[in-house]
C-alpha cells in the first residue's frame, strides 16, 4: 500500500524506480506523505544507499518541487559553483568576477553561513550599502550587462529539499552521501545553471570528514550531473586548515580584494585557481586546465578580476571606495598576538578557529541569531610557513567589551608551532573529478 | 543531542544502554519524542537489529510504561500461553481448562481477531451469555477460587507498545524479529505472568512465513524471558494448513469441546499436548515433557478438563446445556460438500479458508467491524488424510443470503486432493525451544 510499498522497497535494498522516487517527493511536498513516514524512508535510504540513478531521480523530483530559475535570457553557459562549506573559504568572492571577467557569466545564488563555516551572502552584507536581495528581472539584467550578479536564494527554490532538511536534521539521517548529494544538486539544478563546479571539503573543519567521503560525494554529484545534462566537475580540497588567512566576515572580503589584487595566500590561490580553471573549461572559455589556470593568473595580474569586482559592488549598491585600501574592517578593539617561539606551522585547527570567530559573533549557532560583520581573526601565518620570536602570529578583532587576551589565548592553543619543519602537509588539492 | 544520538547509535549499529532505550520509550509515550523521529529509530531498529540484552530493557520500558496486574495474590507460579496467530487454533479454549485442572492457575488477557487470524475473546463470546470483561477484583477472585480466569486486555496494559505498533504499521517495520518479540513479550510481562509458553507459527497462514524466523523469533522471545526473569518456553509449529478442522468461532468452540471430550484432532492435539506439557513443566507440576504430555491426556480421558471449561464457562456468565451436544453453531444456512475423486488430502491453504470465512463474517478486516460467530467452515478432514468420493469434504456455515455454492466452490479449490500419498507432511511440532 503506498507509501508503505515505497518505504518497504528501500528497506529491503532494491533500486527504486523513477515513478516511485519522483510521488514519494510530490507526494511528501504536497502534505500526502505523513513527517513519519518520511522519516523511516530517510532512515532506509541512510542505511541501504541509492544508486546514481535513484539519486538523479531524487535530485530532479527535489529540483523541481518549486521554482526553476529561468537562466535562458543570458547568453553562453552559465557555470554555478558550489562549496560544500569550509573556513576562511573566499573562493566565490574571488574566482566569480575572475571568471566573469573572462566573459562566463555567473548568474548565483548564496546561503548564509550556519554554525563554524561562513556564507558568501554574509561576507558580502559586510560592505556598506550592498544589496544582496534583487528582483529577479533585475538580477538577470545584470547578469546581461556584466555578467556577474550575486543574490540569496529568491523564490521557492526546492521546497521538497527545505522540508527533507529539517527532517533529516532531527532524525540522524544528515550525514547520507546520496542525501547530501541530491540536497546541493537539487538547488544548484532549480536555480538555472548549465554547468556546476564543486569545491567538495574534507577534514576537521569541513563537513566530510574523510577524503574517501569526499571523493564519494563527489563522484556522486558529478554523476548526477552528467545523469541531468549538467555538466559537472568537482575539485577535493583539504580543510584540515582554515583555506585562506581572514576568519569573519569583513576581514574576508579584505582577503578576497588583495586575492585580486595579487596578494592571495598559497593555498587560498592553489583552490581559486583550480576552480576558476574548471569554471573556464565548462564555460567554454579554455581549452585544457593549463590553459584555465594560466587565464586566471592572466587575469588577477592585469587587475581584469579586481575591476570587475568593483564594477559588481557598485552594481548592487556596495561602496567601492574602500577598495585596495583595506579599509573595511573597523573593529572597536584589536589585539594582536606574537609567536614566542621558533618553528614552523604544524597544525592551524581551523573548525576550532571558525567556532571561536562564531562565538565572537562572526557567525550564527542559529539561523535567527545577528551577525557582526567586523569581528574575526586575521592570521599572518599559513600551515607549513617558518615563523620566528617576536613575530606576529594573528590580529584579534573584538566587540568592544570583549576580553581579548583571553579569547587570543585560546586561539594561540589552536596554532601549533613545532621546532621541526613537518615530514607532510597534506596538499590543499587532491584530485580533480570530471 | 537527545534523542538524536540514540537514533545516531542504533543507525551506527552501536548497543544501546539500558539508560538510552528505557528513556526512549518514556519519552516517546509521553510525547516528548516526536513521531518521525520514533520512525527514523524504528527503521534503525529494523535494519541493524538488537541484542537480546537492548530487546529485553525495550520489553521491559514498553511492559512498564502503563499497568502491570498484580497476580501476587494468586499462590502458584501464574502461566501464560500465547500464540502468535493461526488459523482453526483453538489451543487456549483446551489447554487452559486442562492445566487449571492440574493446579496451574491461568489468568489470562487475550485479543480480539484480526485479519485472517482469530482471537480467544471473540471465540468465547459466541458462547452465550459468556463475560468476557470482568472487573479486576472479580478476575483475581475466580482464579484464586477455581484456578482459571480469561478476560480481554483490561486497563492500560504497555501503552508504549500500541502507539509504536501503530507507527510501525504505517512506517513499513513490522516484521523486525526484536520489534515483533517485544511487542508480544512486555504484554505478557505487563498482564502479570510469572512464566510464559508460546506458539510460535510459521507458514502460509502464519505472520513468520518460514521456520528459520520463527524459530528466530522463538529464541528471541525465550532468551527476554531468562533476561527478565520470567522463564519462557517456545514450541515452533507449522501453520502451512489450519490447526484443528474449525474456522469460526462458534464452530471453534464446540471443537475445543470435542477436544476436551477426547475427539481432538490429530494436529490440534499434538500442540495441546505439546504446549500443555511445557506449561505444567513451568507451573511446577510436571517433571519432565513425558509426565506432562501424559497428564494431559489423563485429563482428557478423565473428563477433569472439560470439567473445568464448564465451571469456568459458568462462572463468567456463559450457558453451559450445550455442552457436550455440539449445539453452539446455528447458522441460517448450511451447505455440505462432498469430494468427487479419491486420493489424499495434500494441501489445505490455512490462509485462504481463513481470509474467506473473515469475509463471510468470521472474522474483522478493520478493528470496528462486527463479527458473526455462527458463520464458518468445518473440515471433515486433516491434511495427509484419505478420501473416498462421496464422502463429506467439509460443511459451509453461513448467513442467510450469503451464495453458498458460490463460496463453497472457492473453498473447494484451496484444499487439493491427489491420488498419491504425499510423501512428505511437515510436522506440526518440529522444536521445542527452553
Amino acid at each position: 500500500m503506498w507509501p508503505i510499498d515505497c518505504i518497504e522497497h528501500k528497506r529491503d535494498g532494491k533500486v527504486l524506480t523513477k515513478e516511485e522516487i519522483h510521488r514519494f517527493i510530490d507526494d511528501y511536498t504536497a502534505g500526502r506523505i505523513a513527517d513519519y513516514q518520511a522519516a523511516a524512508w530517510l532512515m532506509a535510504v541512510y542505511l541501504r544507499g541509492m544508486t546514481a540513478e535513484e539519486t538523479t531521480e531524487l535530485t530532479m523530483a527535489m529540483a523541481r518541487s518549486g521554482d526553476i530559475v529561468d537562466l535562458s535570457s543570458i547568453p553562453g553557459v552559465k557555470v554555478d559553483k558550489h562549496s560544500t562549506g569550509g573556513i576562511a573559504d573566499t573562493t566565490t568572492l574571488i574566482v566569480a568576477p575572475l571568471v566573469a571577467a573572462a566573459g562566463v557569466p555567473v548568474a548565483k545564488m548564496s546561503g548564509r553561513g550556519l554554525g563554524f563555516t561562513g556564507g558568501t551572502a554574509d561576507k558580502l552584507e559586510a560592505i556598506p550599502g550592498f544589496r544582496i536581495e534583487l528582483p529577479e528581472d533585475q538580477f538577470l539584467q545584470q547578469v546581461r550587462r556584466m555578467g556577474l550578479a550575486l543574490i540569496t536564494q529568491s523564490g521557492d527554490i526546492a521546497p521538497a529539499d527545505k522540508l527533507l532538511y529539517a527532517l533529516r536534521d532531527a532524525t540522524g539521517t544528515v550525514e547520507s552521501i546520496p542525501l547530501i548529494a541530491s540536497s546541493i544538486m537539487s538547488k544548484k539544478i532549480a536555480s538555472g545553471a548549465d554547468a556546476i563546479v564543486l569545491d567538495v571539503k574534507y577534514g576537521d573543519g569541513a563537513f566530510m570528514k574523510t577524503k574517501e567521503d569526499a571523493r564519494k560525494l563527489a563522484r556522486m554529484m558529478v554523476d548526477i550531473g552528467r545523469l541531468a545534462h549538467k555538466p559537472t566537475r568537482a575539485v577535493i580540497t583539504s580543510m584540515e586548515a582554515p583555506l585562506g588567512t581572514a576568519i569573519g566576515n569583513s576581514l574576508e572580503v579584505d582577503e578576497a580584494v588583495d586575492a585580486l589584487s595579487g596578494r592571495g595566500g598559497r593555498r587560498l590561490m592553489e583552490v581559486v585557481r583550480a576552480i576558476g580553471a574548471q569554471m573556464l573549461l565548462v564555460g567554454g572559455k579554455a581549452g585544457s586546465e593549463a590553459e584555465g589556470e594560466q587565464m586566471i593568473d592572466d587575469l588577477v595580474a592585469s587587475g581584469k578580476g579586481l575591476a570587475k569586482f568593483k564594477e559588481f559592488v557598485k552594481a548592487q549598491g556596495g561602496s567601492a571606495s574602500w577598495i585596495g585600501k583595506r579599509l573595511l574592517t573597523k573593529a572597536p578593539q584589536m589585539f594582536t598576538a606574537v609567536c614566542t617561539d621558533e618553528g614552523y606551522i604544524t597544525e592551524i585547527h581551523g573548525r576550532a578557529l571558525g567556532e571561536i570567530a562564531m562565538a565572537m559573533g562572526a557567525g550564527r549557532a542559529r539561523k535567527e541569531d545577528p551577525i557582526d560583520p567586523m569581528v574575526g581573526i586575521r592570521l599572518f601565518k599559513e600551515l607549513g610557513d617558518s615563523i620566528t620570536a617576536g613575530e606576529p602570529l594573528f590580529t584579534l578583532y573584538g566587540k568592544a567589551g570583549a576580553d581579548m587576551a583571553c579569547i587570543a589565548q585560546e586561539i594561540a592553543s589552536h596554532i601549533i608551532v613545532q621546532s621541526q619543519r613537518p615530514d607532510h602537509i597534506e596538499p590543499v588539492i587532491s584530485e580533480i573529478i570530471t
